[in-house]
């Protein structure tokens, strides 16, 4: 079983260290006891050109992370918390997945079907039941499969300015949380493959 | 395996036709050529008091739907536009499952685990996308599962007024989308049922 | 200048002290160093009737609130948050406000118009930008005018269980927000009571 | 006066036809009708480049627009619709303009304090008024104004794949829309010039 984590921090590896990044790197330790393996992928590290086809040509890089979220069994999106909202990169990874609406196979199945989806938020306050809203839903209208309590979060106190990475010790709730995640997804990503979703005639 | 679905509409059943009443019935259509019974609940009839405990006492008849609601292997809730929002009888009932969060069993499983839930919305315009978000995320945090292409949903052009329940005819893109909303929440519900998710220790 | 303070608790009056009650009293306060006078109203304790007319008949409470609401210059509606979402209280009043858009006047403007809202938040954890957002859309929507920075809010740490009623002290970031959302609003209120929105013909 | 019209399509301007451009011409045109000037900017066409500060270094050319923008009195934030949600583009101005909340003055009003925000939101299906939401609350954090019935949106019938740009006729309401807009947009604007948000000391 393989996962991708994308994290959709505005900043690249050469920049800052990355809350959404420990975020997920929290995850995939709990994936990985479950015998999951993958690694973290920095977006802004990438040329993900504007546009919703699956490759926007010339220099996209889209193309080779498609590639790599295919060969996945479970995606697990990481965004930051900007104005309550998930950051535009996160926005331009789920636009460059629309197009899997329009890969449709003949018995109506797209291209992420039979993959798990989750999602990490990191903020410094207010936001993450927004942001899980929001990329549940467009995760799923691309065909992503939920399991219960995909999400793994932390944010402050209202009007904060702690960051996650900053933080002595990862709250027990926080890790619990991780723990959860990674305990269904893999449990529905396993089933999954086993048996996938059978088509529409 | 069994579904109920309930119905947020505004109305109770003693006034109009429900728009979200002909989408419900679509939908559990589909459900029962997948092998599910199934029937609606409109919840407008039910006196489903304030509050976020399974039971607010007194004349509360949240606690005979909460256990329906468990009897049943899926869940579809369905609710109409109003502002581009959910009903608030949609929130109400939302708003009482709320209380699953405090119900986990030893291994933190909440009640709705190995339950599978699916949305239907129904408006003269625009709104459904973000109904879907705020539905999945509510139902995910209350321990749903959710298929993919979880929604069936119709909304008229903007600033219209066109009802659903008058259409001459069920577009083709909503007859489909119920089919697979059906044919993938079987599935899981199915796997589901066989082998549920494992407790975390 | 006078203002009303919708609290969207779902607990009434008689029951336990509400953190929402406590914000709305804050804002109050500062409205009333501006030269407002004004209340809060339980809505909890109303039986508002559940539709999209500004009158639904036999034992409906929503036409006296219409008629305080309209009879003030400034709204302010305050919500708990709940699985990161409004309370079904909060909803239900921007139902009832939804019949403004069929109310508008020869020169297409709604009772609302001049008027100017503002919004309070106040929950165990994460929601309120998301709350802000909604009810800044319901709440322009059917004509109210929104001043810069009119949300007054605050949630705990992720996935925390404090209540603000029982800080004991309110953070000088929340005083702060109370302060300058009265500025701004009592500031708009004014000036649109000298010279209201014009009709378009 | 003076307002801008930021067009956030995927598309830069050598690209196809696009129908958010028709939408904001349509907003500029009763705009000049109250008497303001502005034209239409196409963000696609600029490197805005990832980040939360007014300037992010090297080839950055956030702060010529952010120039254009304070020199304005309007803001008109124009949107296409991609999976019910405002695009990564309209996101990424948005996380831009968050600067604006750390740079108040010594009364606390950000840099947009007395300009005054308007939405315009376009897409072939669903997803207006939770883009108006959105946008609302991320303008009105960084300071700005709304103005009653703030936005101007078309999106054609659920799953449909009409554009707004080939549409034989703006439809009437689209029109009007656009007037009241234009008419309470300006009025506020005016007023907010001739007398601006007073300092809280």
């Amino acid at each position: 079983m393989k996962a991708i984590a994308l994290n959709a921090t505005l900043k690249a590896s050469d920049g800052d260290k990355s809350s959404t990044e420990k975020m997920l790197e929290l995850v995939l330790a709990e994936l990985r006891k479950e015998g999951v393996e993958g690694g973290v992928v920095r977006l802004a590290d990438f040329n993900i050109k504007p546009g919703v086809k699956s490759d926007e040509g010339e220099g996209d890089d889209w193309p080779e992370l498609r590639s790599r979220i295919l060969d996945a069994d479970i995606l697990v999106l990481g965004t930051p918390v900007w104005l309550g909202q998930p950051s535009s990169i996160a926005k331009r990874a789920l636009e460059r997945l629309n197009a899997f609406i329009s890969e449709k196979d003949d018995g109506g199945r797209m291209p992420a079907y039979n993959r798990v989806a989750a999602v990490a938020v990191v903020g410094n306050e207010d936001g993450a039941h927004h942001i899980s809203a929001e990329l549940y839903q467009a995760l799923n209208d691309v065909g992503f499969t939920l399991a219960p309590n995909a999400v793994c979060y932390w944010v402050g106190e209202a009007m904060g300015s702690k960051d996650f990475k900053d933080l002595p010790k990862v709250p027990d709730s926080v890790s619990d949380a991780a723990k959860m995640l990674a305990r269904n997804t893999v449990h529905l990503a396993r089933m999954l493959k086993e048996k996938g979703y059978q088509p529409v005639s």
